[in-house]
This record gives structure tokens, sequence and C-alpha cells, in this order.
């Protein structure tokens, strides 16, 4: 079972805004066993809106349109759609009741343009929209689903989850795509693609394994589409089995997990207390861990000492120490770190202190140059990590490598003091 | 002169990532004249790529594709290309050296994998990646020309700007795109619609109006296609002026700036310092400006103060305010702010504690409560704002709503010494 997903409006081929609503559909249509064959975007245009249509309904069984359903004239759909479908708009009493009683509790005219989102082509099933004035509209033809989806997000959500989702199973035998997500910390992808070479060579012909590359991270990812689940998801389990015992020191954890999320799992099982002590990452690794819910009961005090002085007055860095070794040093890195865990009183602290650019940067410390340090009950360790050219990459990896310093000492420091004990 | 976008993952389609890519090549293309007719994701398909490249060709002189060049085996746009295009892969001396050079200077094994890297299909002119190890490609074919771009935003980004966009402007004569965004707030769409629908209905043929609701804001935008820019970007402006005159009450202001954008062009001018003092918002605040360039110029240092005692000892919140006001109160902000202010010795500090969530929320202070406070020359003003119910949301509101009151005191206390002096 294939799906095709159309999403209307200019604004989204000029750039002015991020499609999310696809993503959205793909996940509900993947989850429910509909491969997702394209995804195609295009103007508030009839004919554009008719060739993608006529397109998508050629290759597929099921296609989605979001957009272009609001009351102002620019909005275009449901009329292009009625033309096409060769039927007449028709006014849908509840729909118009649930509109204007919407507008009227938020003390809005129901005027002429309001009573037109209750016009609907007489060939369509309405899919009410209970958090919106533009219904959703189900079309069947020659075999096909064609449905129409309001563009408000959180409108086409609620009517993919409780209105096309349950039509589509009943409509279809579906069958299922599973998708494991496994992320590894550590490895460059061709390293790591060179270490799993066997793993991945013989990998069962249904299984196909995805590299997914970010800064701080590769993702692996298993598919199996239109399988039987349970079997399936059985073996992939067994697979990632095979690849702790390979890479497990490379190994973060499934799906979403992230090395905050590792950290905080880590502080919060051991009841230990966390400070940070930015300069260049400008408050970015506070924000990560404290976007977590639960963070309080670790987190004790973050500083973004920014400037010479606020180092030195805030956490205690020694000027002389500056001027010796430059800010950017690992001394200053140091002495963030012990500075920052002695004056929260905490476990630990992580510092960094470096050249996010675009200027400041110099032959010997060039922009990207980030010293990182983790201060701990067994003392202090810093490491140097260039972190790219571009400012918000400079942040957000020099943030990530130095959670990643944080987890290493956390667990190293534990190692030490259990031989000591 | 019209252009596709096509992006390539398999990522996309199953909804594992948000396509960014597409949204920043689009604003490229449109700002240099040249109208994006469509946008397409497919997966990591040879006949899928090949399909869609086809039909792109045979409706646009341009097309850019994003993705599928790493250098694993899941990756196989550019061995498609050289097949669609006729041609072996041959290695690329230049990017062969700057591949091995990358990856030692990070530590990282020139293997196999990697030195695939450098090999491109002979028919392209390569378009040198200096971030990243997959170089672009550019192709021509019967007046058409093919660019094919690593998917890894920021490189992506560095080639159409250095690469791309200055080699299209070369080879294309471009007329001009014209959109200007006006925001408005506080009029749901339909009664915007009808208050302006004379004005609507007098605007030039040329000028295209569209409406992009959103919960807080409805963005009007004018768009002009292959115009002579300069005289069309002044008539919008005039058209933009009566709307001012029509509506001055609901009008916010243009485009896409950003509230720390304006206070970090505010400070910058005047020479003024910052520093940020946060609990519930966790160093979102302080990362907001220190994400943008210059910030160091005014951003002396920032404390995230989760904890109590990171509140008493670091900013001097005393304690028995604390016990009898609440840690989310008006007194605490208060005293964070100007402990703050005092303690980085800057011009204004802004502070925030409230209750992000998910837990910790009580009838009097549910979860999305925030006092926010702003301490400046001449004194300091809290506010409580309600920020939403989901963590990510409170943060995120709680940091806006806190730097629209830094900007607001800024301009309030700058008022009161003028009349002072």
């Amino acid at each position: 079972m294939k799906a095709t997903i159309i999403t209307i409006g200019d604004e989204i081929l000029i750039g002015q805004i991020v499609d999310t609503n696809s993503v959205a559909i793909a996940r509900y249509l993947n989850d429910a066993g509909i491969v997702v064959h394209e995804k195609e975007s295009v103007g508030d245009d009839r004919e554009a809106i008719v060739t993608a249509l006529q397109r998508a309904m050629s290759e597929c069984e099921v296609t989605i349109l979001t957009g272009g359903l609001g009351p102002t004239k620019d909005d275009i759909t449901k009329r292009t759609l009625a033309d096409l479908f060769n039927c007449e708009l028709v006014r849908d009493q509840r729909v118009a009741d649930h509109v204007r009683r919407m507008l009227e509790s938020r003390g809005i005219a129901y005027n002429e343009l309001n009573q037109g989102q209750s016009l609907v082509p007489a060939a369509c099933t309405v899919l009410f929209n209970a958090y919106g004035t533009a219904p959703g509209m189900w079309f069947e033809r020659d075999g096909h689903v064609i449905v129409s989806l309001p563009g408000v997000p959180f409108e086409m959500d609620h009517l993919m989850q409780d209105e096309v989702m349950p039509r589509l199973k009943k409509r279809f035998t579906l069958r299922q795509i599973v998708h494991r997500t496994l992320i590894t910390s550590g490895l460059a992808e061709s390293m790591l693609a060179e270490r799993i070479a066997a793993w991945e060579e013989a990998l069962p012909p249904y299984l196909h394994l995805a590299y997914l590359p970010s800064p701080d991270k590769v993702r692996l990812r298993l598919s199996a589409y239109e399988v039987e689940g349970a079997a399936v998801a059985h073996e992939i389990e067994a697979q990632f089995d095979k690849l702790y015992a390979i890479i497990p020191q490379y190994i973060l954890g499934y799906e979403t997990v992230t090395i905050q999320s590792v950290v905080h799992d880590l502080l919060t099982q051991r009841h230990l207390t966390l400070a940070t002590a930015e300069s260049c990452t400008g408050g970015a690794i506070a924000a990560r861990f404290t976007a977590l819910p639960g963070a309080s009961n670790y987190f004790k005090c973050g500083w973004v000492t920014y400037s010479v002085e606020a180092k030195h007055a805030q956490l205690g860095v020694r000027l002389e120490d500056v001027a010796r070794y430059d800010v950017v040093s690992e001394e200053v890195a140091r002495a963030m770190a012990e500075g920052a865990r002695q004056r929260a009183q905490v476990d630990y602290a992580v510092a960094t202190t470096g050249i996010a650019g675009p200027t400041g940067g110099t032959a010997e410390r060039p922009v990207g140059t980030v010293w990182m340090a983790v201060a701990g009950p067994c003392g202090t360790t810093a490491v140097c990590r260039q972190s790219g050219k571009d400012r918000g990459q400079v942040i957000d990896r020099a943030s990530g490598f130095a959670i990643t310093l944080l987890r290493d000492e956390i667990l190293r420091q534990e190692e030490l003091r259990k031989k000591k004990n």
C-alpha cells in the first residue's frame, strides 16, 4: 500500500515556513503500514495542484493533501477538488453550525468569508474538524482514496488521528512497516561502517540499513516494509544485540536518546549533582539539561561567563592564567570547571571556553577551537576539540562533546572509586 | 526561470527528520529571482530519483538535489547521477587531499569508504565543499542545470551561498521576485480579510496577497514574480503604508525579526551591557543571545540558578524571601535581576523564575506560571506571565516574554532618563 503526501501553499515554495505537516502525516502512515512513496509541495495554483494529484493517483492508492482550505481568496484547494471531481460545492449544515458557534465563542464575526467554510464538494465525505473552521474531505475515485486536510498543524493532526487513520485501516488491508533506530556516538560514519561491515553484509535481505549522521552521533536505522510486524521486530532486536557485541562502547541507546538524556539518567540514578560553566557555548549546555523534565533533581547552578571579568569574579579564574595561557586554554577550562564545582557544591561540573566565531580566531586558535573540562570527585579532565567553523555549529558540537566528556568522566571516576574501595 | 528542489532520503519519507534544507534552498532561489515550481522528496531509491529528476528537467531549467551523498551503501545519489548522465566516476584529487586532511585533523581513519567521497561523475563540475567530505556537483544537460548537494544542512548552505548562487547568476539572466511580509496581531484571519477587503481589491494585478495565519498572528505577504525589483518593492511599501492607515493598532512589524535580534541591536547600538539570571528558562535566554554573532560585545555573564541555594549564594536572593513569598514570586524575580545586575556590573539584567513542569505546579501557581523581572539603571520591573502547559513551550514562551519585557524596559528607561535630563 503506497501513499503520496501533497502539501499546498506558496509559503512552502518560497521558504517562508518549514513543512512539519508532512512529517506528522508520514509518521501516521508508516505506523499503520502505509509506505510513503513521495512527498510533494506545490503552490496555491490550480494547474499545479491538479497535475500533482493526478500523478499521485496514478502511482499510489492513497493521497493526502494539506493546505489551501482557509477562508480567503488565495486558498483554492476546495474549488479545485470540486472541479476535478466534477461536482458542485454544497453547504454542510453541521459544519455551518459548528463554525458559527466556534466563532461566536471567540468574539469573531460570522461573516461571508466564514460562511464559505461550510461549503464542501458534493462528492466528498466530510471529516468533521472539531478544532477549526475548515473541514477535512475524503474522496474515493476508481479505488483511490484522496484526503484533503487543513494546513493548521494541530487541526491536521487531530483529523489524521481521529478520522483519517481509522477510515484507512477500515478501507484497506494493511501489512506493517517496522523502523528501529540505534544511536551511536564516538565513531565517524565511515569508521562505523567499516567496523560493522561484516554485520551489515549478513543482514537478512528484507532488513534495510540506513546511516543518519549528525554532528555528534550516527543513527543506524533498520527498516522492513510491509511485513509481519512481530517477527520482524524480534529479528531487528536480535540484529541490534549482535551490534552491541561488536561496538558496545559506541552505543548510546535507541530511538530519540540523546547524550544529555543519557547523562540525565546517570546523574538521576546515582543521586549526583551538576553545575555548568560555559563561555562559548553560551548557555546551550544548561539549556539542553534543563529542557528535560526532572533536571531540577541534579542541576543546581550554571554560569555563562562570557567576559574575562565574569570568569574571574564568578568562578575564580585567575587573571594571570588568562594572560599567560589565553582565555581559550586548558588552564582556564580547568579553573572554570573546578570553580563551578566548588562554588555550586556539586559532584560534577562541566566547562567550555572557545572561539565560536565568526570573529576572534587566530592562527594558533582558529574559530571552532574549544577547550572543555569536567571536574569531579576524583579530579579534573580537560580536552580540546575542534568543533567546526560556523557559529551555530561550534556551539552545538562543542556542547555535545562536552556532555560526552561529562558522561565518560562520570563512568571513569565511578570505576576509579570502586577500585579504591 | 523555474526550479525544482528534490530532497533525497528514506528518513524524510518515514517522518524521521524535518526537511529544512529545501526551505533554505527555496530562500536562496527566491532571493535571486528563480521561481520554485515544486518541491519533492523521494527515498534512497534509484528509480524514484531518476523519475523525479527527469520530470523536473522537463518542467524547469534548474534542479537542485540534496542528500544521499554519504560514504555508506545506502547513499546512492552519486552513482545514480553518473548512470543517468552516462559517465564514469573519477577521482578528484583536490577533494581527495581535502578529505584526507580533514579526517586526519579529526583523528578519523582515511579508509576505503572515505576515499570514495572523492569519486565524482566525470560529466560534472565539482563544487568544492570546504566544510565536509561530500563535494557538490554541477551538471549541464540540454540547457538544464542540475546541482547535487550534500544533505548536511550547513554544508549545503555554504555550497548554495558560495558556489551555486554565483554560478546560477552567471549562467542565467534572472529577473526578480519580491516578497514582503507584514505581521499582524489581534485580528482573526476572516475579520482581517473583511477589514482590508477594499485594500485587497485595489491591489495592482501583479501583486499577489497571501494570508498566513498562526495562533498568535496573521502574516500578510505580498509577492511579485519575475519583475523589475526596485519599482515593485517601492509599490509594495506604498501598499503596506496604506494598510498602516487602515489597521495601525494590529501591525507588529515586518518579516522575520526576532525579539532577541531587536534587543541585540538595541544593546549594541547603545553600548549597553547585559546579564541573565534564569531559573525555569534554564539558559535558553542566554543561549538565544549568545547564538548571535557579536553578542560578546554586550553579554557579560549569565546564571542558571536552578536551586534555591544557587539563587541565594550566587545572586543574593534572601532565603527568608523565598520562604515568605515562594521561589516563584515577584520578590525572587526582582532579587535575581538586581543581584545579577549588580554582580555582573552591567546596565541591564533579566531574570526568570517559574514552573516549567510537568510537575511542581500547584493550584495557586500552576505549571506555566513564570515571574520575570528586568533590572536597569532606572529601577526594576517585574511581571507574571502564564506561559503554557508543555515544558518546552513554557521555556520557549517565557524566554520570549522575558526578552520582550527587556526590550520594553530598555526603551522605557531610556525615555525616563531623557525626561530627567
